[in-house]
């Protein structure tokens, strides 16, 4: 049997491993998921997702520093000013990562009754989800449709 | 100001936190990564992704039991039997996730020259991307057109 295709290319440029090295654990995810659900506080984010407080500042200077996030401040009456975090442009385009988290994790890990939150089109209401298309047009069904080239920077494996 | 609404609501039957913990850390998603790219013999995933073998051990042990890759004889002339690793449907099902993270990985950290690797629609040729559409059909350009709401498995959050 001849060796897979993808062992003669670099894997060292891969942007999906870049990706993972900025967002690619677990309490990074969350607190994205909690900044895409409106929880912009630190203390509010530690309600919702029970992560330490060192790693929980770890994580926003990490994303803030990606431009992932960006701090903004705010005044409580009576209170000093503190900061919250918004998403950036670079931050609301990471949408689709945890839609299609969610698609996949409701349809194999949700409770019998279903899932706990659901995502529709503002205005119609309808759910949102996420399709594969071409630039073409044609709307992929299933990833056997999707075939994978070399792109402009691919490199050749070293050995 | 009024507290965010998402904090009225429990996140412990959250699917993305689910999903995570199955495949939320960035050495699963580099297995996942290379399987999709054809990848499946154990010596083929440590040349392509440097992890260290006890810990693709247990990644991959980690991925049969929750059923998303399933192990496969295959011998290879004069050695003993050996596993190659094959995803499921529930496996192929996880494409879009990896999509997503490529899709925003070759916008904001790839080389100058472009994507290491493209994904394309077998047979037209033309690129594949993921949409966000509604199930009355439109189109979401933006994150700002969903909005999220408790669906049948949510749960009041307890202080």
């Amino acid at each position: 049997m001849s060796s897979p295709a993808a062992l003669d290319w670099s894997a060292d440029n891969c942007t999906i491993g870049r990706t993972l090295d900025l967002i690619g654990d677990r309490w990074t995810f969350l607190v994205l998921r909690e900044v895409f659900n409106g929880i912009r506080r630190f203390d509010d984010l530690t309600v919702r997702t029970a992560i330490p407080r060192t790693v929980l500042t770890d994580r926003l200077r990490r994303l803030v520093d990606a431009g992932v996030l960006r701090k903004e401040p705010y005044r409580e009456p009576g209170t000093r000013s503190r900061m919250e975090y918004r998403l950036t442009e670079k931050g609301l385009d990471l949408y689709p990562v945890l839609l299609a988290l969610q698609t996949w994790g409701d349809r194999y890990l949700a409770d019998p009754e279903g899932a706990p939150i659901e995502f529709a089109h503002r205005g119609c209401e309808a759910k949102v989800q996420l399709v594969m298309r071409c630039e073409a047009g044609h709307e992929l069904k299933r990833v056997r449709d999707v075939t994978g080239r070399p792109g402009p920077s691919a490199r050749r494996r070293v050995a």
